[in-house]
């Protein structure tokens, strides 16, 4: 650790909030996207034990237990909740059903106008204050050894779950709406935002270190589209929760063409997957935000060997400037093995410039 | 028409032929990828008669004819043969089936070593005649109004779809081979562009004007990998059809990363899609290829209006150049109305400058 301004050790906490807000760290924080999933076998026993997807998010005790299994097995900077970004969909009263083997379910489709306009912002300490009592839990737990992360989807992710009825690759429903009916997609999206905010804000009131918002299927639309259609919810919800005075991370997949629209949102961290070089990201949005990511997934399905060399290429990429939390570009996969997780934490969490 | 140069009226071959080769044209061809397909009722009527998809494909009368539908329908100036890139996968002696509302499905999986050893070019005239005698059949009918259009998948989208079993999109048994296994995976990328080559010879030989090779998945992977992984294979496939003398495209999808590397392999024209602007595409490939593309088929779902809007945009975007082919960013959804597919044609064909 050559880094003389830092006051080391640092907690993973700390660490995690000191890079957010590009402040100098002893070495870049590391947690996992999906770190709490099922490629851990402490994670499927949990999970047979609470008796379903649904069933484990709702439930504080067994979704807190979840939520700690890979920063103690991994010595991860980062707690993410064990939740889902159908959650508040569902405390909107709009269906949610996941079916064994298949992707989630709302419904039910199609969202027509009438079903629009009925949406309402919820009561989170009512609706979801189980989230709540996770974060409460988790928080406690950790007691500052790690930060814990709240999270919600994005307005434009959310709303295409609410519009497709599930995950999609064309978006069919939810272009159509944009394109023939603005006004109705702008309307869903503000009362999307509308009910994102507080929901948000009640994770900070139960204890998150951070937030980070998923836009998933972002970049699905091109950046014209993106900046007229989904910027204004997405920047009005950001603004929200950065009065809240956490951290906020802007995620989206597969939106390399995006990243300018993103960092203009005004998050402190934008999370990028591996077909953006960090050296070209680092150049198009400057100074303004930190970085998080963008280890291709794909590389932890091989050998520990392999993952850890991954890793080390993706830290010598993003290099010593500060502002870097290492993550992969997208969740980690569910036939991932658990030692390959491993040694992309060690090599980060035993990294030095 | 204001261009001196072009003699007038071409026909949609000679149009896209032309613009292939980024000779001046009167005004951009358009074709639009999976123009033989379900959102028309004419081509269900069709496919109903065949049984199911792949009946359809090995049908070679009824094939053209809906091959010839859209090409009498909207005027366009090519005729993509209707067909499907998993074809050379059957004849290569893997399973393939299409299930009603799911996917195709490749197997068995998973294609363990020794599998791969034991894929063999085969011969074309033999195993896919029904292929020849398609473009056979649609050229003589179209008599060089529009321009005949064969194709097959990159190496690498028809390798993951041999590794996945069919769709994904993960494609975590890919990258696991990929990763942990380069030397495998090199071997069944060049066994499948063993098999490849003579299968998209023997289109030209039949009658294809021109050819087209899909790496739908190729945006999957960062450019490095791509390069280091995918990149020998294709340029080798696309050097080898080059030879026969007709115009070669390499399409891929979500891969705005890779534009440089695709380029790079030596295809006549590249196909980007909506979220790569066709001004940044010219400038980053510079003169070397024709672009093709890139409207996004999501608003075609709404109204004609909405559709001829977004298609004179996309044409204004390309600007008048030489070497714009247009089409949408991927294939036309089912749930397209025929009227604004309509309305994209008349657009472009009614375009000058």
């Amino acid at each position: 650790m050559s880094n003389g301004s830092v006051v080391t050790p640092l907690s993973g906490r700390e660490r995690y909030l000191r890079a957010a807000r590009r402040q100098p760290v002893d070495r870049p924080p590391v947690w996992i996207m999906r770190q709490a999933g099922r490629y851990l076998p402490e994670y499927r026993a949990v999970r047979a034990k609470a008796g379903g997807f649904m069933e484990l998010v709702r439930n504080p005790e067994l979704a807190t237990e979840v939520t700690l299994q890979p920063v103690r097995r991994f010595g991860m900077d980062v707690a993410v909740i064990f939740s889902d970004i159908l959650v508040p969909v569902e405390a909107m009263g709009l269906g949610v059903r996941f079916d064994e083997g298949h992707g989630p379910v709302v419904g039910p489709a199609p969202l027509t106008r009438e079903k629009v306009l009925a949406l309402e912002p919820f009561d989170p300490e009512e609706k979801t204050a189980f989230v709540g009592e996770i974060i409460g839990r988790v928080k406690a737990e950790l007691n500052g050894a790690a930060a814990v992360l709240g999270f919600s989807g994005a307005p434009f992710t959310t709303v295409s779950y609410m519009l497709e009825g599930g995950s999609s690759r064309e978006f069919t429903a939810t272009k159509r709406m944009l394109h023939k009916d603005p006004a109705l997609f702008s309307e869903l999206m503000e009362r999307t935002t509308d009910a994102l905010v507080p929901y948000l804000g009640m994770q900070v009131f139960a204890g998150a270190d951070a937030l980070q918002i998923f836009d998933s299927w972002g970049g699905a639309l091109d950046e014209r589209t993106w900046r007229q259609h989904v910027f204004p919810a997405t920047e009005r919800l950001i603004c929200a929760i950065k009065a809240l005075g956490v951290p906020v991370t802007l995620y989206a997949n597969g939106a390399d063409h995006l990243l300018e629209a993103l960092a203009d949102c005004g998050p402190d961290v934008v999370g990028i997957d591996w077909r953006t070089t960090p050296e070209a990201a680092r150049k198009r949005v400057g100074a303004r935000v930190a970085l998080q990511g963008n280890m291709d997934p794909g590389a932890a399905l091989a050998t520990p060997e392999v993952a850890a060399a991954e890793a080390a290429r993706t830290l010598r990429a993003f290099g010593p400037d500060a502002g870097h939390i290492f993550n992969f570009g997208t969740g980690v996969s569910q036939h991932t093995p658990p030692e390959c997780v491993a040694a992309v934490a060690d090599t980060v969490r035993n990294w030095s410039w």
